[in-house]
């Protein structure tokens, strides 16, 4: 297969990712948000919010490269809802398998440099992988306030305060639209408050 | 309103995009496929491509953010199908106008940055606004070559032909992939071959 034919065969690949469906709504009732429209926003979002972060220089091409490639071995793991940890960790091993798999349909070159991406996002320890994980964190949070119909998995604040709190470290800022997201999905009873 | 307040507002407005749906369908048969995802995609696309462009030295950050936002004018606007000359040409008034109040959400400075991205995006001259234009070409043919169900537009192998010829200029490797679509397209019956 040439270098053209296996870049190809991975972009087909990726158009599966448009039907792995979150716990999240979109605006409209009839639909969850999928991982491809979710990827998008966060995107922009790390574009947009840059400024914000308290971690000094980051290599936004990687935070980029990251954040639009994080959840592609969702195509074969599915999605794990973040509140789930006995799913979260049954997943891991699946997720391995998934990003040898699919990024493997790259040439070598490609396939090593997004396989490290991929990994170092999981690992949260770079401070753009840091950065990319607290934009992962936020979006569903103001995702939520805007579209959430009901508390379907009868999550209480302090569960999402636990996930989310590493923000904070991120940004002192958006630490605080995410407590305000938060406050707004309580008072539509998204979230309880106990 | 604070920067931040002013950052927050366009995020949030950014989720309507993620329900503007286009012609084109998803692996499913149950939905269209919406200009974020589409984003996504074109985005990664432009990523792994990348050494297949006949332009030399790509400015790849101008590239991503230039697709990022590509679409983001039909949140007011909607999307004109591509090969509706009266209603792409009706749009582009409405397009100019939703670009104003849309990225004019944003901070004074990133207001400019962006605009003035999406204004060389649809200027369609710079060599990242064109190789950004073959991706956002690219990508419809390859979709439908997985997704497509019928012509539902009764649309003909030369219109769309016509429409995709300037991805040649930009990769004659890239128009050989959208060549090999077409034909696929053709021969599952969604152009008409005349």
């Amino acid at each position: 297969m040439t270098r053209l034919e296996k870049q190809i065969q991975f972009i087909k690949e990726l158009e599966k990712l448009k039907v792995i469906y979150r716990q999240n709504r979109v605006l409209t009732p009839d639909r969850f948000e999928n991982s491809a429209e979710h990827s998008w926003h966060i995107v922009i979002m790390a574009l947009i919010l840059e400024d914000t972060c308290c971690l000094n220089e980051l290599d936004m091409m990687k935070v980029m490269k990251m954040l639009l490639i994080h959840d592609i071995v969702e195509i074969d793991a599915g999605d794990a809802f973040l509140y789930d940890d006995v799913r979260r960790t049954e997943a891991e091993t699946s997720e391995v398998l998934a990003a040898n798999r699919i990024f493997g349909l790259l040439p070598e070159n490609q396939r090593e440099d997004y396989l490290s991406l991929w990994q170092e996002f999981e690992e949260h320890e770079s401070k753009e992988a840091r950065y990319a994980k607290a934009m992962d964190a936020l979006q569903p949070l103001l995702n939520h306030s805007l579209t959430g119909l009901e508390n379907t998995h009868n999550l209480t604040k302090s569960q999402v305060m636990e996930k989310k709190i590493f923000i904070k470290d991120v940004s002192e800022k958006l630490w605080e639209v995410a407590l305000e997201a938060i406050e707004t999905c309580v008072s539509k009873g998204l979230f309880r408050d106990e």
